[in-house]
């Protein structure tokens, strides 16, 4: 699983989350006071902290959060990590969850263990894991583009509900297949438990440097998740058809654009990464269990 | 299979179909030509049929098509016949389907045999079927409603790419489940073949009085396809989440209106139903055969 | 879901089950005492009950319990209410399950409820369900012929590993298709949440007159599930092949014959039904979201 | 997809196959012609070729044919294929597979290619493809063992109908779940397209290190497919239930053993590898269209 033990110097940590959520709010306020009996300088985006949890607390700009801090602590739900994880890509500031939504694939200390963490972190106790990020630009006919990073995943969706979407898929230049359907997931092994399990694919070891690429509700019923290669460049177009109509393109649940006929889907490695801290005790497979409600459940005491 | 010979003393029939497509246009022409020489006179809609093909044709408004004709040949995909068979709905005027699209479980005569199915259906050799519609209504929280056919399904669909959308389901007021996802389809037997198949559901006989509802990309994996009676009243109502969104109503593709949080989705029994007419030697076995690619393909020859 | 109120007058309760199971025995015990402070008889299999329950017990042959008793109790997992069923079937008793087994979605009593369940039976605040069973008859080539009820289902599996099984299906006597694969499931819609539902097949309201038709593992994809009418007569051939070798037909999970080539399974409706007793407030979908692990689970609230 | 070329200097050819089968035979004899013409020295296992024959063939024992020959040539289905590539396994012989069984996923040569399939071979014109063999190994409780490789994958299935299997799995040494269900298969990304795709599991681009651990017709509907490298490894051990029974294991669909409570069966990688020949043009992505009746099917043309 690519695990190390990481020992922090911790003196500046960075917070994270949608602090108008109370329960945020209360996770946000327990983390803070204990970083402060630390001693331990807290930061936060002044887009997200309001004044009442501000006390004592720098606010910057969201975008310089990685650079004033050694940790980022988000404090929510999966969404809430991806965006601090897009946040910390590419720098060397590694990300801790906290759980205050219902998935939790990615924030894995529970609330009532916010300061178990924090010790645990303080005393070098913590695993790391790098996670690669994807890269995805969307090419315009007229040669303009935008691009943006994924954690877990870039999704092309049909825009006009009621018609599928009609696209082909290329990998590293081959033709692989024309599609029809509701669209199309790639995601990294990190997102293969998020909407690209939902989609038929398959839960993937996040230690792999692989890709699934999984397509939605298709209409041709052979048409099934294929597993690549990290490094593979994954290319999307529409095809001219009546039926086409527009497609949605969304960046870890995030939109990046509309796509139309002419335009192109270009996804593969960005080079970045994000390191994650899990607490002591973490274990990929114990994670799974929990969340898929797996068999008997807990792992057998004796053998 | 419910099927019957039906003797037709065919002095009027009604033509629908988009006929700005080439070849909706070509075997319009074939068939119209082919009508008039046996002396039966031709309607069409002045909303759908162009000056060029009109010749000898007489235009009536779309809605009075049933009115006027004794049969109704629908020109196109599955989704012209679709919209065909709501035309019908009702009244009593057979539909039958030459397929010019990609799809075709209902649409069933080739276009090389329009002919040969007209003299079929002259000489009393088709088979009839009957297929029920359902009733889509949606009712806002002030009161006000909208309401729908549909022969093949009626689906909800999350409107914001990146959210998923909860909701709840009950069968006959009582609570069925909770669900987290892309959507829900509500199919009937005609339609178990198309998008609800997509969505994990099963094949259903036609002529089986049951209802298919399927999760569209469930986030519990355990969220599977549930086959009801035709006569359960179906009802959903959008769960008040943060994630929630709006979502969209189509039926049986097309818009019926779009659906918040306090809106009520009831679908169940319309009480109308369609007479498809099929061409000598349907076999609806042979048919999902064709289309989803099964086996070594045709029937035994001896046994 | 067909239920109805029953009241019984119980003067002679018969008891069957697993009694070399502790957990079972030990339920036994407490409904024997609570029958017999009742003043109601008690019947018992002497080729299943021990001497050390037998206390009190009159001792019969398995096969004449239902002819002595007014109700039949079944303690164990769905496999012994299976089987009390079928001993069931036919003779007017009917069947209470009381769960010690790991399923349950037939046996709704569970061990603690034991006594109430009888106060409620013996009160008539139980309700009843009819189910229909399948008739499963084997002909060799020689024609003799082997038959058996199933409440659940009947399965064909191939017997040799490594190879696939090669058959072909027929329903009233159409070709339906030619499949390879592992084998193939018959169930009725009490028995589409058992094995049916991990081969892929939906879901069926048990008050449902319908049979859902299962490829095992199929070689094609898109051979899907398929749902018939419970009245359909169902027809299984295996195809002369080098590959195909022998299969297993199973009744509810017991063992009716093998197969081979030249051999006929045919599969329908047996004309016999069972009445399954459930306790007050028994929920066919509330049971679904217990046994499936649905969503948020209970039931709303507030409405 | 790490192909290359492959200049080969061929003056020693061996031919395998089930030449009992009138049609392996009919290829057999056009290519011992062809090499014969070529001047190349063809080479057959005395326990596979008939007198009829092997005119002008040299017969060797079976498992010297990779010692004697530069090229093994399969001719058969994918089964014949999977036989000889273990055979090459660990020597360097590359294999050629000729097509005359219904699969094909790798025997690539159709008959009536293989004048041209052998001249290609002799120009250098293959490109060449290797790909690693899994070793599984099952220890008794007396820890006596067996072994065996696979090329396509390992499976355990339940051996007594009408049972569910239960088991647990470990992946180097963590413990990954207990399943219920018929059985587990561990398939490599060249067998990704084999069995494994009938139960769920991915299509996995055959240049990846990687194996899909994938549940058969599992019990708990959220028991998916698992992805994970190709160095792990994948411990099995049956449960001591009442309901376990026995399983059969198989290596590419042979049987390697029958497995009990208390043996364990270790998978993972063998370290060995064998060399596939395709002849030119071979590409991935085409095959999966051919044989799972993709889409529209051929490469778009233009762009």
């Amino acid at each position: 699983m690519l695990q190390r033990r990481m020992q922090l110097s911790l003196q500046r940590c960075a917070v994270s989350g949608p602090f108008d959520d109370p329960l945020v709010a209360e996770s946000a306020q327990t983390l803070i006071a204990s970083l402060r009996r630390q001693g331990i300088a807290v930061y936060a985006a002044h887009e997200e902290m309001p004044a009442a949890l501000a006390d004592g607390v720098t606010l910057v700009p969201r975008a310089s959060l990685p650079n004033e801090a050694q940790l980022l602590v988000a404090i929510g739900g999966d969404g809430t990590l991806l965006q601090a994880a897009r946040l910390a890509a590419g720098g060397g500031v590694p990300v801790l969850g906290i759980n205050r939504g219902r998935l939790g694939f990615l924030t894995d200390v529970m609330p009532q263990d916010i300061e178990a963490a924090l010790v645990a972190v303080l005393a070098g106790q913590c695993t790391t894991e790098r996670r690669a990020l994807l890269a995805a630009r969307l090419t315009r006919a007229d040669g303009s583009s935008q691009q943006q990073l994924s954690l877990n995943d870039v999704v092309l969706l049909r825009r006009e509900t009621g018609r599928m979407l009609d696209f082909e898929t290329r990998v590293d230049g081959r033709f692989v297949n024309s599609h029809s359907g509701d669209g199309f997931v790639i995601a990294t092994a990190t997102g293969s438990t998020a909407y690209a399990l939902s989609c038929g694919g398959p839960i993937i070891d996040p230690a792999l440097s692989v890709l699934v690429m999984a397509p939605i509700c298709p209409h041709t019923l052979s048409d099934r998740p294929i597993v690549v290669s990290a490094d593979a460049r994954i290319e999307i177009r529409l095809l001219e058809q009546a039926s086409s109509g527009r497609a949605d393109i969304t960046c870890d649940g995030l939109p990046l654009a509309d796509m139309a006929v002419g335009d192109r889907l270009q996804v593969g490695a960005s080079g970045r990464s994000v390191t994650l801290l899990h607490p002591p005790g973490y274990d990929y497979f114990r994670s799974l269990r929990a969340k898929l409600h797996w068999g008997r459940g807990d792992e057998p005491k004796e053998r």
